[in-house]
């Protein structure tokens, strides 16, 4: 590394140098006293994030919420005592010297792998490798958007990207920087860490690609430097910033583990401790004189220097921002959107329960959406190219291109996990409210990212049509069966499946006020009869409710979601010729209905046989069939290519099989 | 189209423009019938698809399982008419016209997307977009290993793969033409349906990448025709075989839904009916007076004489492959390995019994597969960068590389998607058995790969360690929760989680035997107490068995997989001390329990309170959890980061928890 000083106001100088092996030494005092991490990462990369957190990178370590700092995407997150060392040694609130201690343990905002939401300065989740460089796609194309629509002079950010070798392996990889690529997102600038080596050794057993040229095919500017050298690593992010007519690769050619005098450059130093010697001889040859966690006064001063280098800007920003519009101000900070939401989804309930024809679901969501739009400029529409088939577009969107960021609608292209991944970004950026599209079967495609919606609590809104046997003939590679079961699975996951044009209006007022969880609305194909007369109330919000109630005490219940509550509802009319009472209940969200007290789950379930109907596989429905006599009516294996009502009467779900079972279970309980 | 001839010698001559023009019939007039449907593609790709199974694709129609056939992979699935038109034509058996009139109808051979097994010649399930392409990956693999082991003139075949826009913007893509310009998989030859449109619209609405330059990013020779030329489609094949230094990307520029003067070139043309008018224009525009589903006899002739154009050859290789060893042939046409499996396992599960150390189950797993790899040369192992955590890696194997394909060993890479897609191509090619390996918790994405293993109904073997909280340190995005569950509701996957030594050989066993179901084998990170002192039986095979049965009636029966097994014990010997009798029940695959009788279930469960204990969510559980008293002990959200037993403590899944759940059911249900 050069000797280039650099001067804090506040303290002597400290070299690059010194400022970079105060990031080694960290590292790898902490994985060893945890006994498990990744030193290598950190410490071939220190060199690159001095540099850059030194000259290039805008924030204020005292306000990291900051709407126009730059943002810093740790893709590579098992190099996470990078930004643990970096957050601490610039003066983030709450990362202490005992936390970084404390690495890896119980209760510390220093887990294994950077966790969104526990410290200050953890822009996003990284460790699935990928997940953070489409993250940050999502974040530089929030600049845009919003600097489209507030102003540059108050939105003008850029977004950095440290990603190692097996993000840029991750298929995800490709579907991010095509996107950003196609969307010349010139602001985002990603820093790979081309150390040549992987877990299993060289990188050279596994891959031959030259990223450079993968990069330059998908429309981006290149440079490659080498990762050691500060003027160079400098020169590049410079050059990189002069010119964000597209974004930039820039391939830092580091040893990992650097300074390790026995390990680096090998992947002995990747994922474990040094060691107690190793570590004695890396002090040496680093010249770092200094015991464990200790960070000589010049060193600490210098990085705290840098952490409040911007202050002043950031002073004149808030100026700016004062004076700027009250809507101006509602976009950058975020507002609560609920009782806007609500007069919309009331009008639209209104509008639904009046209006007598069949339709699928997938069209009542995109007739709420129609609604929606036009009072949430926060709405931020797209689809992974379905866009027609699932209704997430409206007459009121317009396609956001790279010439015109002020387009409310992204054409996500053939990349469901891209999309999904940059919906990530675009939530985490924090003015935004993200919906895109695909059908349900794929989200097995982007379920990686819908995963990481729920770890870090999202508000993304996930639209997945076709959901079941009932698209027909794309057969069984379309048709999800147990994919409701297995989104179920996911914890922190809305998954909602409405019913009719009101239930689907009142998942979609749901989803919306969910601000710490993402949601799935998941929507038939094919058209489901009305049911719900009155809107008056968010019946969907208690996740189940008896949506048709028999006179008197019940024989059996009828439980159902989406496009089988019809079947349901059917099914219960001819019991009732029979003199059977049956409740229908709707559960358009297990979630929901599961947070209710076990009072109302009780009174709604009730105290007889159940049936339960969906066109899909049982595993998510036992936890409301408790009984040896109850049933479960749906799919047992995967589908089949025909038209969706001979599927329906072949898989035999369909209202006389239901009212058959209800029969059987009530003579069988009595 | 040229009008190049070209003769059968058993019809009169039909131009190559003829022939094409039959599958753009057979598409329009299928699609039209069916009412749903893609004629654009296969109108499109029919010059294309014309002169590469009358110049270069080597198969023989009535021997469609020919081992040294050419593959054909129709990647983008959804123009399925074009493969079943071409089907037809050849004369492949089962494969009538009334077949194709009965396009996406119940029953038929004719899916919406190509459907493994429902015809032959359907190389592999297509339709969710890019899997087909990485399935071919692994058939060229599979190419190279097997000629590496039986000599070139036995094994010696092009794999030849359509894909479309869609497949190239997934990511699996990269995960794929990555690993296959790495392995220089020069035998497969890529042809790309560059038609510029997706379903949206012009696919310049999302993507801007060139793929020529990202193929040659990866290793990849290119070339670049107008793909209604079929001179130059011609040339370019021939020029792909004559260099078999790199696999092939050849770019062919066409008109989605060719020869419709309305609605060629358009998305319109893309997924659904052309309309009779329009069908009407076309039949006039091609000059195709036929009527629907009519292909007059000498272009039916020229196509049957295409069909049988390799029965000589075929016929010499079988001549050539009966005078092999036994050995080759074995391998390539695979054998029944119950027996020599049964034995390693045997002899495994002895000296697993007598050795007392505590390992963890993926240890286990490594001196299982060290004593399978000796005897079964079709098993191909291989993991996702993380052969040495997986354990999958043996002293016996050898790393495959570009110039060596004699090894037993892939490093696929950190391509998770890449790898299943890639297995399961291995394992459709017939002669292998391939497992590989990841962390469980990453099977997310390769989720849409091992759904198709599981509808192609492949045995493939995926090796998912770290699969609990158990894992530690590495924190929430590591953990798997709701893996388990997940898998589990996928139609037949064979879950395995064995609890010990002798169950993970037993486990081994089982997914070796599941010639129709892929298997999934979760093993520990952290080592396990062993459990299982007698290994004569291979009790894991009916799913869940008494693992201990305490003296007389018992009061309460304890379940568990797993590494929770062992808590279980513990439980059970602290409840023995109480004088309450736990019975304790391992249960390594409840799709094997699944499919015992009634009478064993009822025998194994008991009639008493149970108490479920996983590390993980309990939504698979509740099948097993039928009565109001029964409880779940697991995890009940995301995870955290830090060591495996502050961990367990701090979630609660204890044997002393286990045991006052068993307390408390049982004065419950007193």
């Amino acid at each position: 590394m050069s000797k280039a000083q650099i001067k804090a106001d506040t303290a002597p100088a400290a070299s690059l140098g010194e400022m970079a092996n105060a990031i080694r030494a960290l590292a790898m005092d902490a994985v060893q006293a945890a006994n498990s991490g990744h030193p290598g990462m950190p410490m071939g990369m220190a060199d690159v994030a001095t540099v850059l957190f030194t000259e290039a990178l805008k924030f204020d370590a005292s306000a990291p919420e900051w709407p126009n700092r730059d943002r810093f995407v740790l893709s590579a997150g098992h190099g996470s005592m990078l930004l643990y060392s970096l957050l601490y040694l610039t003066g983030y609130p709450g990362m202490t010297i005992e936390e970084i201690k404390n690495f890896r343990q119980f209760g510390s905002k220093t887990a294994g792998h950077p966790e969104y939401g526990h410290a200050p300065g953890i822009e996003t989740t990284t460790g699935p490798l990928g997940q953070g460089l489409a993250n940050a796609v999502g974040m530089a194309l929030s600049e845009r958007l919003l600097a489209a629509r507030v102003g540059s002079e108050l939105i003008d950010y850029h977004t950095y990207v440290i990603a190692g070798d097996g993000c840029l392996m991750e298929g995800i990889s490709q579907e991010a920087i095509s996107l950003a690529g196609h969307l010349k997102l010139g602001k985002l600038i990603v820093l790979w860490d081309d150390n040549s080596i992987t877990i299993d050794g060289a990188t050279s057993l596994s891959v031959s690609d030259s990223e450079v040229k993968r990069f330059e095919a998908s429309g981006w500017n290149t440079a490659k430097v080498d990762g050691h050298d500060a003027a160079a690593v400098s020169a590049a992010i410079k050059a990189a910033k002069a010119d964000p007519s597209k974004p930039w690769l820039i391939a830092c050619k580091t040893q990992i583990g650097y300074g390790s005098p026995n390990k680096a450059g090998k992947s002995s130093a990747h994922g474990e401790p040094l060691g107690a010697e190793e570590i004695k001889n890396t002090r040496e040859k680093l010249g770092w004189p200094y015991g464990p966690f200790e960070i000589p006064g010049h060193i600490l001063a210098a990085w705290r220097g840098v952490g409040s280098a911007h202050e002043k800007l950031r002073a004149e920003w808030t100026t700016r921002v004062s004076a700027a519009s009250p809507e101006a101000n509602a976009l950058i900070a975020g507002r609560d959107t609920k009782a806007l939401v609500a007069k919309a989804i009331a009008e639209a309930k209104t509008a639904f329960t009046s209006d007598t024809a069949k339709r699928a679901t997938r069209v009542w969501s995109q007739l709420t959406i129609e609604r929606l739009v036009p009072v949430l400029p926060e709405l931020i529409g797209g689809s992974a190219d379905l866009s027609g088939s699932n209704g997430t577009r409206t007459k009121h969107h317009n396609s956001v291109t790279p010439e015109n960021f002020s387009g409310n609608y992204i054409h996500y292209g053939v990349r469901e996990h891209g999309m999904a991944a940059a919906m990530n970004g675009l939530a985490l950026s924090g003015s935004f409210i993200p919906y895109g599209g695909t059908f349900l079967v794929f989200a097995d495609y982007c379920r990686p990212s819908i995963r990481l919606s729920a770890l870090m609590q999202q508000r993304v809104l996930y639209v997945l049509t076709h959901d079941s046997i009932g698209l027909g003939e794309d057969g069984p590679t379309h048709q999800p069966v147990e994919t409701l079961s297995s989104l179920r699975a996911i914890p922190n996951v809305n998954v909602f499946r409405p019913a009719d044009g009101v239930e689907t209006a009142e998942c979609w007022e749901l989803a919306i006020a969910s601000e710490a969880a993402p949601s799935v609305l998941a929507l038939s194909r094919q058209a489901v009869p009305n049911l719900r007369a009155d809107g008056a109330e968010n019946l969907s919000a208690k996740g189940a409710y008896v949506l048709k109630a028999p006179e008197g005490k019940r024989d059996v219940t009828l439980l159902a979601t989406g496009s089988e509550v019809g079947l349901a509802v059917e099914a219960a009319a001819a019991l009732a010729k029979d003199g059977i009472k049956a409740a229908v209940v709707s559960m358009p969200s297990f979630e929901l209905f599961r947070a209710q007290s076990e009072a109302y789950q009780r009174d709604v379930l009730g105290d007889v046989p159940r049936i339960a109907v969906e066109a899909g596989t049982a595993q998510s429905w036992y936890e409301w069939l408790r009984n040896p006599s109850d049933v479960f009516i749906g799919m047992h294996g995967f589908g089949a290519s025909a038209p969706a009502g001979k599927l329906y009467e072949h898989f035999g779900i369909t209202a006389s099989h239901v009212a058959e079972a209800a029969r059987g279970a009530i003579s069988k309980s009595a």
